[in-house]
């Protein structure tokens, strides 16, 4: 894409309104747009950013059998007076609102509710489970408060899974495989090194809960990491008694702030006992189903990655999430350095790779310190110099190294 | 993906509370989940199908320009004031709800206002504009009544472009591309001979804005055709002055129910000056900017295919929207037709063919049935049959003449 043809511009100043870091580097390089404190817009550039997280969860997900689907955000009372969540007693982010008729409405913060109650239309027998569905679908939570930017907003885009599953042993056998396929997920968005496997408050029906916790200054959560062991303990849980049952020393443990990037739910067959979601087992009785939920906050990951890796300068983001894969940067307004920009461009895409082309007449210095700031992996410079040392000028947003190298070089090097 | 492994199943009787035939058919074919009045989860099969719509819409949006964004649910009073529609006397569709502190929300019922609100903060100079954005985002709409199907819902997908343009006839340019590309949209996606361009009513600015209505039974509009000259008039706007000023002679003109699948309006400057944005001209003066808005909606497309091509035994999707290309079925237990069967379907997944394969120990008679209700375009039987006859019975969903073919051939065709 050429830089002239987006309508978003980079913005000098930091938003006053804004203390989060991810928020602020994310509205000045034209990424997201601020409606009100915990609803932002996605602008193109962001668009391709939540597309790229989407795709991958996508895969991973559809590697462990689940199904998508889309829910609705209108969700009825009826469906969740069952469980006793209609109630804001029970559960405080609600936005409610209501028909012309003056029937109750509720704005969706979950769906397990909803996708077990349609459930009872499918699944009936033990043929029929496992199934395994998910979503990505906006969450409308009614936060008191919003000020981590797209880490927690009061509109945000969630995947979550929900697991239907005959007995324990098939559900757990689903839950280990998401919990890999998570694994997998956070490496592949260049998490990888830095999330770790959290045991945090269960429910009703087990002791734990399990997070998938990213280590961040910004996060809101104080875990407890077993390094070696390659896991951690949420501080919601951290008990000696804990620590035995994990078999994990104390003296093992660091501290840190983390983010919640995802995170897995056993419910048993509590939930679909209250809502009625029972099937025929081989044998002809009736059995209520076992649940479980998986979530991974698309938004909240994305405020992660940028509060993890962002620099001085501006946004870095990892090779598989970038919107482009390279920042095209002409300089100058000579016809050659024009006319080479412009055919470096087309081969690029020729040859796959995702380009964004800053081909404004504008100072080299606002093209370099907007190449920092949008944080695509490589920036190519075309220019006078480069073209007489051969080529263009190569760089790579980690590091402060240029190289000059030709052109056939780069697609080379890019395509790969 | 193989049948089995779908949590949907078709159901057989027709849903009691519901009159509109294409969400009787979806939901017998398990493309949606009706959760409430107007309020359709989609499915597996019913999400693809609104995928490949997407694409379409995606491919030639893009292709005039568009830049893809994603505005928020949550709307604010301040925006929707400044145009006087936060009021619900001006806009009767409002879904309103507020945050714990009181402050008073929307939901979008549209997003005119909010993206013309945000546009402050990148359209400023004439060397701006025009700019192009668009976006698939979930209208919520508190319709008195809901039954139309998915033809009127209260919460829905619907794609929607905006143009922010210098002048009138930079906007009138832009204005006859999207129109062109409509024609193009409804002509892929399998309407194009059933949809005319319709003179409907305007606004302030406009004497008309412009419907594109697809003939169609369940439709709620009834337009005038001119068959010869290629458009139509909308009831609400017919008269003798209207057929003068068109051109129109009233006896070339015949009476049909219609469904609006698009429409293309033209704001001029008012609803700019109303919001405030503006820019600077290259002769330095404030100038309003000129507003058009594009909207196609996603879902009752979908339900207009269903209600125009389905037949007495299902739905009937055209070739570039059906979920899948190919219904292929086994018949009986016979190990050779399994592995036939399976063998196929292996190589036609490996030659990019889509297909839904039919792997359950249910009767053929079944099998038949759920394939003309789900309705893809090809339909492939492997049975004893048909081995013995050389191959795979080939038909398709809108003929009765079946084929026995090669498996060879079969591909070979299908892959085209």
């Amino acid at each position: 894409m050429k830089y002239s043809q987006l309508f978003t511009k980079t913005i000098k100043n930091v938003p006053a309104d804004e203390t989060a870091r991810n928020a602020q580097l994310l509205i000045q390089a034209g990424y997201i747009y601020k409606d009100m404190a915990g609803v932002y817009a996605f602008l193109p550039l962001g668009l391709k950013v939540l597309e790229n997280i989407k795709q991958i969860v996508r895969e991973e997900m559809n590697s462990i059998g689940g199904q998508e689907l889309l829910m609705t955000s209108l969700q009825n009372k009826t469906t969740w007076g069952k469980t006793d969540r209609w109630n804001s007693k029970n559960v405080d982010v609600w936005f409610k609102t209501e028909l012309q008729n003056g029937t109750e409405l509720g704005l969706a913060w979950s769906h397990e509710e909803q996708i077990t109650t349609m459930m009872n239309q499918y699944l009936k027998s033990h043929r029929d489970l496992p199934a395994y569905v998910y979503q990505f679908q906006n969450k409308l939570r009614n936060e008191l408060r919003a000020k981590s930017g797209i880490m927690r907003c009061r509109e945000f885009l969630m995947k979550d899974l929900y697991s239907y599953s005959r007995d324990e042993k098939q559900h757990q056998e689903f839950y280990d495989k998401v919990s890999e396929s998570y694994q997998r997920i956070f490496k592949r968005v260049g998490l990888g090194d830095s999330t770790y496997f959290t045991f945090a408050s269960g429910g009703a029906f087990t002791q734990f809960s399990h997070e998938f916790q990213t280590l961040c200054e910004a996060g809101e959560d104080t875990i407890y990491v077993d390094k070696k062991k390659k896991l951690a303990i949420n501080k919601e849980v951290l008990s000696d008694e804990v620590l035995k049952q994990l078999g994990v020393n104390k003296a093992d443990l660091e501290e840190y702030k983390a983010a919640e990037v995802g995170n897995i739910f056993s419910f048993g067959t509590a939930k679909s006992e209250q809502i009625g979601l029972f099937f025929t087992d081989a044998e002809g009785s009736q059995k209520p189903v076992v649940l479980g939920s998986y979530g991974i906050g698309i938004t909240r990951l994305m405020g992660v990655l940028v509060e993890k890796f962002a620099d001085e300068h501006g946004i870095i983001w990892p090779d598989n999430i970038a919107p482009f894969k390279v920042y095209l940067a002409s300089v100058g307004v000579d016809k050659k350095v024009l006319e080479a920009a412009e055919k470096l461009y087309e081969e690029l895409q020729k040859a796959g790779v995702e380009v964004l082309f800053d081909d404004r007449d504008i100072r080299p210095g606002e093209k370099f310190a907007d190449a920092d700031l949008i944080g695509l992996p490589c920036r190519l410079v075309v220019s006078e110099k480069s073209l007489a040392g051969g080529g263009v000028e190569f760089k790579k947003r980690t590091s402060d190294n240029t190289e000059i190298i030709s052109l056939d070089k780069a697609i080379k090097r890019l395509a790969e």
